[in-house]
């Protein structure tokens, strides 16, 4: 491995939280009397099994509070029509201010002694927290993904999840971005030619079947030649997240 | 705030990691003269003071033994043309293998003690272990993100990050995408009209001047009156993450 000069290409311009695209989602949290929704766009996924992720907060948000008194809240996934509510959230605190009335968004009861989640998010996931780290600005709830609720829309016929005309919003540097592009699967790179031809095909047909866009797509990378890899190596041990 | 039946419409799927879009990344580590490369889905951002992010690995994999040792490694944001790449990192262990000359990656280094980074990413976090925590499946490493290198040409006259057209990998439910649209910024939703038209016209001048889905992007946002927002009140205090 040689290291040559002409590849140092970078300036420092200091530390900051420049990771991303990041999701960017709903959080609610309290009670179905009074219940809050925060936008976080400080969250991950920290654990596969069980499954675990994290958001962070600011101890002075309204939010904070309740997650600390209550140990539960609802990640509620965001679409792109959702954007001017998630934004409204993440600037507006719930202390004085019903932030379901005020957005329009609608609280959906999934599970008895939980928060509502938010009915127009397709996705909640129902987690318990498991401790709380102090950081610095923020704490950082480590929590238990308990359960995971969809749109039934969202299955196929076989129960399978398909998400890929879900039209979620990434965050990225302060700011909101949507309408991503399908590319290629988990392992499509070393994917024997027959089986990546055969489910990106599948794919592009289920993301053509649904948007014009879709179509597009299917039609573009059929031209560039994604559905021909040519590799011909078998993924011999494929690890994964 | 009324809570009607009708608004129930989401069905369980059990326990699961739904978070999405995360971002999916190029982790660097090791020695420069013998680095390693690992595709993370599991990262994100922790604390904005000091700004902090965390990733979380199996302890099987070569490059946890590696991070735990040198308590070191750099965040390598991954465009769409290296999509490949970043999948095959993610599938193939390093141990018997170099990735940077498996995929034709080039190791660029920024800083003495630290693993090189990927020259053709355009941002490099560099990454410095405060403590490990043992999660099940995973082991989460929290870090300080000691600094930060982009690409010059990222940076406009003023010294401002641009990121807007980075064209940045998102990851959902095993999937890649990418060429995200913009949106908003953060705070849209509340600013001043006059405020939001400028910036917003600012933004999709910049998006408009490098590509051709910018141009489009910006008639068509112009169409929809995303640059004339009504709302005449102004943020009254704005919370960040």
């Amino acid at each position: 491995m040689s290291l040559s000069n002409e590849s140092i290409n970078k300036v420092s311009i200091g530390p900051g939280t420049l990771l991303g695209p990041l999701p960017s989602v709903l959080v609610s949290c309290g009670s179905l009397e009074k219940p809050n929704l925060i936008t976080i766009g400080w969250t991950g996924i920290i654990n596969s099994e069980p499954p675990m992720l994290s958001i962070s907060l600011r101890p002075s948000r309204y939010s904070y509070e309740l997650i600390v008194s209550d140990g539960k809240f609802i990640v509620n996934l965001v679409t792109a029509s959702m954007t001017r509510a998630l934004d409204f959230c993440g600037v507006k605190s719930g202390r004085n201010l019903d932030k379901f009335a005020a957005t329009g968004l609608t609280p959906e009861k999934l599970l008895p002694d939980f928060p509502p989640a938010v009915a127009e998010s397709p996705v909640a996931l129902i987690c318990e927290v498991k401790e709380k780290i102090t950081l610095g600005s923020h704490d950082c709830f480590i929590a238990y993904i308990k359960d995971v609720f969809v749109r039934p829309q969202l299955l196929d016929k076989n129960g399978a999840l398909c998400l890929y005309t879900t039209d979620l919003v990434n965050y990225l540097h302060g700011n909101y971005y949507a309408h991503s592009e399908w590319i290629g699967f988990f392992g499509y790179s070393v994917a024997q030619s027959k089986i990546s031809v055969a489910r990106s095909k599948k794919i592009m047909h289920l993301i053509s079947a649904t948007t014009r866009e879709g179509r597009e797509k299917f039609s573009s990378e059929r031209k560039q030649g994604y559905r021909h890899d040519r590799s011909k190596k078998k993924a011999s041990r494929r690890t994964k997240n």
